[in-house]
């Protein structure tokens, strides 16, 4: 019986929190089903679901509704312990992991910013240091970031990461300036170029189209992030 | 050899996220060293162990640092097992633990805001608004806030809660408004009037006068917060 092991994510196709959870979902292979949410008109079972923050991601469970990005990920991560591993078994290694994903978390918050056009050259500055610090991060290899993908599944930190810079592209021509530069952080540039070539990356991400154009819109209007 | 598990709390006295690190190895029967970090005057050693962030709370274990108050909570809950649990054992309850504590993460962010004097008016008003929503939160037994402290060690849940409403009397005397009120949010202030009654709280609150006068100076300077 499929139905014990129901999941249903509700989401808006373009937040990275939502993203963050759907691509984890597809790497430790659980089967899932989709529910497009119209944030401008909330349905009742989202509000059922997150009475609280009344916001997407929330993942249903047999039922039982999950919500925040970042529990979602830790409670599928150990509710289906036997699929690949998001988090390292090692709590020191765990507590790395962490650590640096409460620091991509700032990177997107602050690329949402800037994507909302809230003060945006200090925003885009942040942004940029932010980036550099990351760089460093990647560099100080006692810092724990695995940045090398080759023999092994994608983990958290590699999930969040593509999310949030996977459409630097976009993100380049929108806010006019280099992002992933090579000469300045080659090791997060090699880390997200290569983590895009990924098929079950490639599969997930949406149209280049789709996004340009809707992100041309939210700047436009100024839309309300999800900070989620 | 105490040395094979030695543990140390680098901390500034009055951080929330420092005293709930405090806090919770107090609850856990962790023997730690507390190091009193200047902030004004950064130490070598602080530097070192938090490069990124150059923050407290640091937790450093038999030599390796861990940072950020959340991600420290964790690590020790998953390092000593065997002692009295933070987080719940069962996945789903682990997972709206989670949820609540980001909650509260975001109650005390508010809530130092308004010490700080940013945006007074408007930040007290959402200070007051996160509390009543947390009083819906408890009302609603189907969200999974368990209030009652009887008969149970503190979990992660109560040591956030008393390390940011602990001291509401010296708050309600600095904001100059009611902030735990009993006729508006009545389950919230049982909640935190048993807690601060606990022996174990009692012993590591900060002294009154330390406190009220300490606010008084940070508001008459305009404080940095070490949002960890």
């Amino acid at each position: 019986m499929g139905e014990e092991n129901k999941v249903t994510l509700h989401g808006m196709w373009i937040s990275p929190y939502v993203n963050r959870v759907q691509l984890a979902l597809k790497v430790k292979g659980i089967p899932f089903e989709y529910v497009e949410e119209d944030l401008s008109n909330k349905s009742t079972l989202l509000l059922k679901y997150n009475p609280i923050h009344k916001k997407v991601p929330i993942l249903v469970h047999n039922g039982k509704p999950v919500s925040e990005s970042f529990v979602i990920l830790e409670y599928i991560d150990e509710t289906w312990k036997n699929k690949s591993r998001l988090f390292p078994e090692d709590p020191y290694e765990r507590s790395r992991v962490r650590f640096w994903a409460s620091y991509i978390q700032q990177v997107t918050e602050c690329m949402l910013k800037v994507l909302k056009g809230e003060g945006q050259d200090e925003a885009l500055e942040e942004f940029l240091e932010k980036l550099n610090v990351l760089e460093d991060g990647i560099k100080n290899s006692s810092l724990g970031i695995d940045t090398n993908i080759e023999g092994r599944n994608m983990g958290l930190l590699d999930i969040m990461i593509v999310v949030t810079l996977g459409g630097y592209k976009v993100q380049e021509q929108m806010f006019g300036v280099k992002i992933l530069d090579p000469d300045k952080t080659p090791l997060l540039c090699s880390w997200v170029t290569s983590l895009i070539e990924l098929p079950i990356v490639k599969e997930y991400a949406p149209p280049h189209d789709k996004v340009v154009s809707f992100l041309h819109f939210l700047k436009d209007v100024g839309f309300k992030t999800p900070r989620n």
